[in-house]
């Protein structure tokens, strides 16, 4: 069994983002500029949001912290989007989700220039990903694919079984690693809540993407020998007599999978720490203009 | 073994459009105009041209063909794009692929606004299908989705094997049925040239959609009994003796798997009879600002 260490990995790839920047702006240019629009107080999105400004401080990108109360009208936010449209010092935005409900997401997502979109949320990035051309891709999926490519796994030929279709993670990581290229020429099955004989399909996967919300839901007795895991589940379970009352764990039961696995990834410390250096990646691109012109 | 008629099925479809246009018409509103761009001679994209256009005068709809000789150049193409994109009196427009080596598709195709997009090909609509958002979606899917829904065909929890992973069918078709909705909420398993143990994969299919391009390429050993199967597929193959010296055939050996299968749809006759009909409840949609307003 060999632990995915997504910490280590996230963290050679600042330090090359890190040289990266160092060389643009050695170079007369300057640095890849992130600006993250927050609305409302939301104690997980405001870590979320400190955490990429951070890691962008960390590097030295720009970042650009845009923050609006949580009754914030609907044509002020897009207001925002626009500006940050126009702005020719900002590379890349985020509008940083959940909204208030009396926002529309959907809206708000249409409303920012595709060029911009390093969340690769919009439609047109969607899209493009999905037709196989150059695109943003939405964070976790990037992530993952990076993670493969790191780590040299072998895709493939490969089954890979996909729980969850969510458009952030299942869907967009089934497309991807479906299609003709590496890490890809998989043959994907996505299973869901509608699912029939799940466990028939877990068991003959050489790779399991785990995107279901339900703590440690595969089990042991689920997967094969020899079996690459992929946890994106991060959840909260009750833990008492620990200090903070919780622990953190995956979507996979890792005491009884992973002396099955040949590969996988822990919660936390796995893919999850992926997430923020992909949007980085993508404000870099963004940066250069690699996948707009 | 139910023969699942295309002909008859359209035929139908084509009825009812020819209605919605009549009442539209009566109450004052103009018809639906769809136009079509065709580039150079290829004979089979006349044909299909033709088709369209035909189809269209059939039922009331307007359309204009719009012919450019094969040595047109890209940029002269794209001014008639965006001509038909500002011309209020088109709902839709299509430009028929393949076009010619010197002129980049996916240039045009991103030329075509999306709102006037009734072939789906756009990463904006394409990304709208994936996200679950109302699009217009590609022709042959869209096809399949609407024989399924006339046919009730039950699809959440039943396993579908697709074979084929093109941006026109297996791809689209592949995401569409995992989604939440009806038809959808399958769990669907995308195969293609890359994919080990095929057949396995093909005989736990409770539902196969077969777009894989090789003449009766499934055979009824590879299916299970009652399966449903929906052959995209259409290949010329030579017939020494016959008048044409040539027969049309799908990517099912019908011989052999329809006296397996609960459902088939036939080649010819089958699914491909939907393609124009779907381009025109699209250019219905259209007219009536049914996706985009």
């Amino acid at each position: 069994m060999n632990i995915l260490d997504g910490r280590q990995l996230a963290k050679k790839i600042r330090a090359e983002l890190s040289e990266e920047v160092n060389k643009i702006v050695a170079a007369g240019g300057r640095a890849p500029h992130l600006a993250a629009v927050l609305v409302g107080e939301d104690p997980a999105s405001q870590v979320y949001v400190r955490n990429k400004v951070r890691s962008c401080e960390k590097i030295g990108f720009r970042s650009t912290l845009i923050r609006r109360p949580a009754d914030v009208g609907e044509s002020e936010l897009l207001d925002v989007v626009r500006q940050l449209n126009e702005d020719e010092a900002v590379d890349g935005f985020i509008v940083q989700l959940p909204l208030p409900r009396h926002i529309n997401e959907e809206r708000v997502t249409l409303a920012i220039r595709p060029e911009k979109d390093v969340d690769g949320f919009h439609p047109v990035n969607f899209g493009r990903m999905a037709q196989g051309l150059p695109c943003y891709l939405p964070a976790t999926p990037a992530g993952i694919l990076e993670m493969m490519r790191r780590h040299e796994i072998q895709t493939e030929g490969r089954e890979v079984v996909v729980i969850g279709r969510s458009n952030i993670v299942g869907t967009p990581i089934g497309i991807l690693l479906s299609r003709k290229a590496y890490p890809g020429n998989a043959t994907v099955t996505i299973c869901h809540s509608r699912t029939r004989g799940l466990e028939d399909h877990l068991r003959r996967a050489d790779i399991i993407v785990a995107a279901i919300g339900i703590p440690e839901f595969v089990k042991g007795s689920m997967v094969k020998e020899g079996v690459v895991v992929i946890d994106v589940g991060i959840n909260r379970v009750e833990a008492p007599g620990t200090e903070k009352g919780y622990r953190l764990c995956g979507d996979v039961d890792f005491d009884s999978v992973s002396p099955k696995a040949s590969l996988i990834t822990p919660v936390p410390g796995g893919v999850g720490q992926l997430t923020v250096v992909s949007l980085l990646m993508n404000t870099l691109k963004a940066a250069r203009r690699e996948i707009y012109v």
